[in-house]
């Protein structure tokens, strides 16, 4: 193994809040180290146009508390093909970056993999994603600002269900996992959480929506995962309107992508600057395809081939089955 | 006109932040002034059913800074007709309530006009939307706080979308005032704005984005108001697409009723306890079916009938103007 | 008069929410209309350093939501000598500016009305201060944001005082105007507000304090304006514990430069956009040594040298007295 | 063991955000277990007194987003005292409760274990505090709230130490505990940390500082825990102002009690959810003198005894090194 000189930073997929206090750890832990540090803009777009910009300390100064992502990211078709990832590497090769920090989800990951297999070139993966959907972490770097993004809005639509006595149905991002719906669940004391991994009928629902009424609830909210199988919020609504008539008064909303953006939680800025730190640390000691990773209050490795395997994921299902408890 | 004794506070239609403030300083500055004070639950219904409640100096404790309304709000059909409004009047009567204080918008005040017409009923009105669309008013209460929480969505969105370059349209409430709209295109440097007010077609919006591109703009966000004239944010959304292609990434999001929820805000609890103090100095005086209003710093009052007259009211013209030369 | 070409902008005092917004809104109105916009930095220090930078529409892109100046500001001892501002002057013709906007509060507006009457040069100021004490406008930029910074503290405070039935001492910003204070006090309810307009004697403030305790009231907060006559929040602290000994539990927080600072609030940033925007245009038809002003919904102009006369400037009594009525 | 029939819980100590949220969970698993749950006011004082409340599933209904604590919280001198807790003994047998929840600090624990042990009562304890400052578990209850509180005071007075170029110390909670300190310093990109577990000399905090001027930072923050050795913020400021003079212009902030208020967050929500549910289940099958924690994901229980043995508590050693690298 020949000495790390160069280091190349990339953010790549759906943005998340934290990524850019990642960015910065990742730059400032490499100069610290001697390296010379690359940020590479949009992701593997710009390993196929050489959008390559050197990076000092000073230049990721008051960032930390910046959401999105200050490289830019994009998806990037051609990297999929084995001409987009040779021409990739060949791109690195002519800059001089010997390694890389992968920012981003399981799509950024697979692409790492390939090329650092491919091209022998050092890759270490930070997860940055809001969805929290890896292997190998208790939490990926955004997830926390994302939950707390959706209960303030929850908070604000329960104000205003209270004073109305009125059914709320609120859609949160997750097309494949439940995690931030059921934290948005039991955080925001929603009377029913619907999430793509559990099949939950509409005629589910509507008894535990009736059974809130025999407890002289007034209003009520529930809590749906874009993914959820009945089809997402609207859908939902519709059925239940189907089945009870007007007997509810049902208001939709769609967060939406608002649930990507804001500034990082206190949370998010420390996993990401202990990611940051680490990824270039695990490097520097010739790690290679790993994805840092928090378990418990430790940051630890894990391969990135299990890291984005979801069957190794899996949602907890005895915090739902505490969500029914806690609304009673 | 026999002295005032026992005057009944309520809030009705839809729900606004700072309501409680209103609230609060109502039942406060009656006390003060040696009245009975009676909070009158859920509007007009609380009328038909004669849900009273007597309130105290301490039960409006600690609720200056909470979105929704105590009070509750409802619709109620019944009091549209002259015999719900002749029970609602012998309830008043029953329970000793000789005044009416009256917190809500058109709909509200038009209720409370009749009212106080047909049985001499003493009443003034508290503009508590968050549409700001009555006249005899600079603001109404609520609607600095919306204004707040829209734009810190936008702020959100806006990471995200200069993170991806992309496009977003993001629907706002206003289905008959394009106030909210025009605010949050201001304060969030939207791109472009679509109003009720406004007949804007898509080829002018499309006109617009391009000439961002031209610009090297690599993001855009355009505020939508639900009444827009070409049907709401996933509508335009949908003829952008069809005009324009896949050349932008349109993302949606459609706030809805968050936006009535939230803390209130500084200026929004000061409109509202002002308001709430002059109203019951008011009707002490001997007024009647008035309106409080901030015109500059000073409270004034104004005829509900012609706060209600939506002819009277005007949407800023020239701010939509400039709202145009700041996204050059 | 001689056509305007190329116009200057700087900001200077203390930094207050908004103030990107109103150059962001004077960057781009005088590019629109066809000016040369540059950028003084530090204020009257960058006149004498020559520390200008031109500035195109995009160089003000995604500024508006922050809080802080992108121009910075400073204190400039040298810029109140007549040698100074001729030094400035000399500067500014160097780089070709005919014009200036200042955005600032009194020490600003009385730099710029000087140099304007010594070198003929015209100059529109925009009040940027969280202190609302000029003459000739209802609101300065950053008072609204400044309001809330403070109503979010409090209701916090307020979350652990009426857990553990404690009195707080809240000190706020203000040495010589108790309109934060005041506001902070009708929007916070707190039970009394110390301001330096007022004197209100410690035994005036402990009476308050004991009626509080005679109505049930098991927590209190004050509001002390920093500049009070007795001294700020720890001094009043110490007064009333030397006279009532530990019958109240007393915690003191001094909010300090949090206030100064934070995302501007869609109000601050509207008035900014506005301001900035009528800046330009003054300037353009031939005003100067104007400010611009908010009076009702309008954008007024008054002359610096009544802007800045404090004696202009009145605390709204009736307020103070609301207050009163509101916390029994 | 007979079965447990009514639980009482009680919050004690300094509030902490997320209690109320751990009050409903408790509150609401006691009744779905089928038992009756009492509240009990003020803590140990409420023992005293007996302060003791019913508690249905609707009374706990819309408090968990609230901050501090709707049990109150009080010190009771008379429960250290062996006449105390047998007067507090009693008072709870006649109420019939026959086991307790308590949620606090080391303070509600040492109490606890006593009462537990001299009378026999079945006690689990919640480790509500914002401090983190207990064994066997990774997270408080309040921590992750109040480290948001901070970043978003810090982020407001970077705002405007980056406008003025000035050098801030922000003195933060923690008389023995640098947790927060330490946090704050990471996600704050605070320049220093000066913390109760680590003697930082004056002159090697000036050391920090003048590199910083070497690397061309402009504007620097100083986290200071109020139980640093130097004697917090005022005293730091005082010292480097003697041996700087005034190349520096230092302000300083105290942010005091509003730490310890606010809406919980997301992260304080479930965790107080989990810890609630868990506690009460705990209880029924036969645990005492416990403490619910989190470990990794997993709710853990360890002996109250060992909970609150400050011993076992280590400050990250390495997480204060890694902020040094991240300052560079």
């Amino acid at each position: 193994m020949t000495a790390i000189k160069k280091i190349g930073v990339y953010t790549s997929g759906g943005d998340a809040p934290g990524m850019n206090a990642a960015i910065r750890a990742v730059v400032r832990t490499g100069i610290y180290m001697g390296k010379e540090m690359v940020g590479i803009m949009q992701g593997y777009q710009g390993m196929m146009e050489k959008n390559f910009i050197d990076m000092g300390a000073r230049s990721v100064c008051n960032i930390i508390q910046k959401g999105g992502t200050v490289l830019k990211t994009a998806r990037c078709m051609e990297f999929r093909t084995p001409e987009g990832r040779k021409l990739a590497y060949e791109n690195l090769k002519e800059k001089g970056i010997d390694a890389l920090v992968a920012i981003g989800g399981d799509g950024t990951f697979t692409g790492a993999e390939l090329l650092s297999k491919e091209y022998n070139i050092p890759v270490i993966g930070i997860p940055g994603t809001i969805d929290n959907d890896l292997s190998g972490t208790d939490y990926t770097i955004g997830y926390d600002t994302a939950n707390n993004t959706v209960i303030e809005a929850i908070d604000k639509i329960r104000d205003t269900a209270a004073s109305h006595d009125r059914l709320f149905f609120v859609e949160v991002m997750g097309r494949d996992s439940g995690c931030i719906a059921l934290q948005a669940g039991i955080a925001g004391g929603a009377e029913a959480v619907l999430l793509p991994e559990k099949d939950t009928g509409i005629d589910d629902l509507i008894g535990k929506l009736e059974q809130g009424v025999d407890c002289n609830k007034t209003s009520s909210i529930v809590i749906i995962a874009e993914g959820d199988k009945n089809g997402g919020a609207y859908n939902v609504a519709k059925h239940v309107k189907e089945k009870l008539g007007d007997s509810f008064d049902i208001k939709v909303t769609i967060l939406g992508h608002l649930q990507r953006g804001g500034s990082p939680t206190s949370f998010d800025r420390v996993l990401a600057s202990r990611m940051g730190y680490a990824a270039v640390n695990a490097l520097l000691v010739g790690e290679t395809r790993k994805m840092t990773g928090l378990k418990g209050n430790e940051i630890v490795l894990t391969n990135l081939e299990i890291a984005i395997n979801h069957s190794e994921f899996k949602l907890e299902e005895d915090l739902l089955e505490m969500s029914h408890v806690l609304t009673i």
